[in-house]
């Protein structure tokens, strides 16, 4: 099994700029202007917050469950083996905000598409889901209701 | 129990820009010039990429155990109930690199410790490690085996 690195790109600082600038202008050119970016515990907590404070807006974590303060609601979702649960904070949410999801990689879409659900259900409306590298193989993207962007696609696992 | 919740700071974009901006300007005044940000998963993950990317220097990432490829070393800490472990990369930091450790907050300081032990065993020197909200009366700091800052101090908890 080969195993998909994002960490590498961090210890080039110069490489990693030029990855948050290619997500960033990439929403930016959206149709749908984006209010908020949802990054996924724990390595959408590396370029979400680098692709908000870009763009001034604000930042929201979803997160795995048991690790939220204040009134949250959960999604469960089906892993390989067992299963996992995402949270988020009622108040981190408004109605109707447009929102873009950013993760590292998509895989099979499990979790994408459970923080999708998640912040549907709290009626926002998911405008994009963003992961750097998608293994095209896995399919994730069809499980994924929302458009899906990659930046890099990997044919292979 | 007092609940320290950091997530509403992300809310107001600007509000986290004058945040990462203060931990920026601290690093920049340490007399020892910093090669190298280091972040603890989850919450050291929204803090360190953004504070590395201002200072142009690589973000290292240290993860629970079993999310690291390639090869690796660990650390186990007490908490509460139970014990957790610590695991980083050997390819990610260099003999003699000169590191600061950033994480949200600062408890009872075990993970502090652990992550800082992890560091100076592959020959790191933790130059500084930085909170951004340290609760003085459980005095974790007394733990960390390195110079500590925190943005901000609550005396209760």
């Amino acid at each position: 099994l080969l195993h998909r690195d994002i960490f590498p790109v961090m210890k080039n600082a110069e490489v990693f700029q030029d990855c948050i600038s290619l997500l960033t202008e990439h929403v930016e050119h959206l149709t749908t202007p984006v209010d908020a970016i949802v990054g996924l515990d724990a390595r959408g907590f590396i370029f979400g917050p680098l692709m908000a404070q870009r763009l001034n807006i604000p930042f929201i974590p979803v997160r795995k469950a048991g690790k939220l303060p204040g009134e949250t609601i959960k999604y469960s979702y089906q892993l390989e083996y067992g299963s996992d649960t995402f949270e988020i904070q009622k108040s981190a949410v408004h109605c109707r905000q447009r929102v873009v999801i950013v993760d590292d990689l998509l895989a099979t879409g499990g979790t994408m598409k459970a923080a999708a659900m998640l912040l549907k259900s709290l009626g926002a409306e998911v405008v994009e889901c963003m992961v750097v590298i998608e293994l095209t193989s896995l399919k994730g993207r069809d499980k994924v209701p929302a458009p899906l962007y990659s930046m890099i696609q990997y044919h292979d696992i």
